[in-house]
């Protein structure tokens, strides 16, 4: 099948990926004269900047995910299709899927993010998983938990500690948080659930090859991340690059660390976006765009998100944050209507940024507003609220706060979970 | 690893299973003179009477499963170990698991449920998946929200409306369940969302091979049940024996029905413990015990819930049903109890029958409790607030009964998401 665009009506923008970029392209092109198409290979969008938090079985799934198409139900002007893109032809305008189809567009948004990226150790992946998707973090929440039901089990003391040693890989916002909550698990949600072994021995280490952790925040606020993760028992290791990552076992400044659990949270990877269609691209695979977010060439094709290299005006690179990616969607949806206002002026996008936060552990977090720097308490609660308020529906806000509620009150985490791709038990 | 029963201290009984069956044996041991271990091959207590929900979107898996340990964190006298038993020495005195290790047991209770059964026809559970675990249950919501999915894309009729037609096998309380949600899933949550189809257009039929649907029901709640799924646009087939299962297809009663997506809800069979002991077994391999819950021949191994054949003194079967498990459970915890006090006996296990309750589709259920029968929206809010009784935890009741709620006044599911088992996309 292919959806052909009828040049007697309304100009079609097709939009893949729904991720925040996308979905906030469709947000702002709200009542513009065009037709929108929006593809995506799953049927939700994801809050990831609270995945880690599925992975430590704090929230459930369908806390952080909701239906695209339920999102948008009453936009009679948006199509949502549930399919994979495979490729561009830009002299014919349309988009390739991967069940042969094909979507005819006057303006293509390639909004299609990022997967983890292990610096040409790919083989790395199978022994390091990084948190992308639902599957992702379920698989990951398993293998946590499941490390500790072992462990329960294990005579060996060698063999114990591997199993209550977790490495995390990467030292910035997704590293620190996981690496916290991980700890808080051990320490205040399992303690009383096991017997035969006592889950606040559980070491968790942050690895990160730079100076400090938190890299991009003000060096006090990296220094006290880094004090208030070891008061919370995790090790963290700076300068330490990873050199190898074995099954069990990481090797980091040339020691060689025996660990059962190891995830990674260090690099990402473009989507083969600019693969599509030739374009220039970084070492990361992200598209180098003009400055109005147009990718060279092609000017009825712009890229938002993750799978884009843009620069702030002082040189540095826009960050892979979410509200990275809203403002580029925004950004070129007001392109668009401009454009079919008749005015064909290409602004350049320039990046504010509103802030960075990170939670350290249960209570704990870092907030960098720029003129205002918060930590501790405060700064937890100031997160809790802004994620809260992020959240999509009230539902979804009404249900993270009763979890985040029995977790700050009673340690009790909702959603533990070890379920199991397949129909095999988890265990043989 | 040998776990051994030391005799200088204190018996053990060793229970085999966490669903209703074995964790209300071990609620009623609580403060007896024994050690219990308690062994399932999932982390979780799963409340099977809802898994529906689940497999429909309404309710998250974690609102409807609870990890074990968690459950029994101040029973000091609990061990739990997450394990696949497979066998039983009984001569020997131990369970043997998966793992090659085995534990030593004075007293075992064997609750180890029952999977689906297909009659002989085991070549059906590929293409008509029935719902017993977390993971069966994620699986059917992504063929029935996926099966929208391409329909939405569909251009052909005949598929069309294959893709759109919902086959449930089985009229007992999961298959109307079932039924009934799904027609409220494509009739109320869904007709929004979708441009190129009407999701009212939904077909789903519901297939008895027997004469009436909710079998054990009085006969008026019944044909009630018959009515209340038909206006609700279920098409329910009574006498009507499925005798072939296709990949997209049902033949029943001689006719072939074109249906992307059926579901088993027909038949059980009982876990192997039966082999494990060589135990006298009925034709859907349940242990035919002695009136007392021992298996015949083995004194001290008692076996409950759906593993087990037992009869009621008029003769009618015990059901299989949550109720009935955690008598039987508690049950042989009492007689454990009594053999510790020196009471020899063997006393009969009576089942005493305290309802019996399903729910239609939003707003209409049926409560056969004898001395008073109910219908409508009055047994529908009674089947709430009872089910919401039985879950476990307050924040479970919290949540669940604010995702109903969202249902009833919005009809909004929360938990519509497809995932997908391994790492690729659910489509391509």
């Amino acid at each position: 099948m292919t959806v052909h665009s009828d040049r007697s009506q309304r100009r079609r923008v097709v939009i893949v990926g729904a991720g925040f970029g996308g979905l906030w392209a469709v947000k702002r092109l709200k009542g513009a004269a065009v037709d929108i198409v929006l593809i995506d290979q799953r049927n939700h969008h994801l809050f990831q900047p609270l995945l880690y938090q599925v992975a430590t079985a704090s929230l459930a799934p369908s806390e952080v995910a909701w239906p695209i198409r339920s999102m948008l139900h009453d936009r009679k002007d948006v199509t949502t299709i549930l399919g994979t893109v495979v490729g561009v032809d830009a002299a014919g305008r349309t988009v390739r899927l991967a069940d042969g189809s094909a979507v005819a567009y006057d303006t293509l948004i390639l909004a299609t993010g990022a997967r983890h990226g292990y610096f040409g150790h790919d083989e790395w992946e199978a022994v390091a998983p990084g948190l992308k998707t639902i599957e992702d973090t379920t698989a990951i929440r398993s293998r946590i938990l499941l490390a500790f039901e072992e462990a329960e089990r294990e005579a060996d003391p060698a063999r114990l500690k591997a199993l209550l040693t977790f490495v995390i890989v990467g030292g910035g916002p997704t590293g620190v948080e996981l690496a916290g909550t991980i700890a808080d698990l051990a320490r205040d949600t399992l303690p009383r659930d096991f017997r035969a072994i006592d889950t606040r021995e559980t070491r968790v280490l942050l690895v990160e090859a730079g100076p400090k952790v938190l890299n991009g925040y003000p060096d006090s606020l990296s220094a006290y991340a880094k004090r208030a993760l070891e008061k919370l028992g995790v090790e963290v290791r700076l300068n330490a690059p990873v050199t190898q990552i074995e099954r069990r076992a990481v090797t980091l400044g040339g020691q060689r660390v025996a660990a059962h659990t190891v995830i990674w949270a260090a690099g990402v990877r473009a989507s083969p976006a600019a693969e599509w269609l030739g374009a220039p691209a970084d070492r990361n695979g992200r598209i180098v765009v003009e400055p109005d977010l147009s990718v060279p060439g092609h000017p009825d094709i712009f890229a938002v998100g993750d799978t884009i290299a843009v620069a702030r005006p002082n040189g540095a690179p826009v960050p892979g944050i979410a509200p990275a990616a809203k403002q580029e969607g925004a950004f070129v949806a007001e392109t668009i209507r401009r454009r079919l206002a008749g005015d064909p002026e290409r602004r350049a996008f320039r990046y504010r940024h509103e802030g960075s936060l990170a939670q350290i552990g249960k209570g704990k977090a870092v907030i960098d507003f720029g003129w205002l720097k918060l930590r501790g308490a405060v700064a937890w609660w100031l997160w809790g609220l802004a994620h809260i308020y992020f959240l999509v529906g009230v539902r979804s806000r009404l249900s993270v706060a009763l979890n985040w509620l029995w977790i700050y009150t009673r340690n009790q985490r909702g959603a533990r979970l070890i379920t199991q791709a397949d129909d095999k038990p988890p265990v043989d």
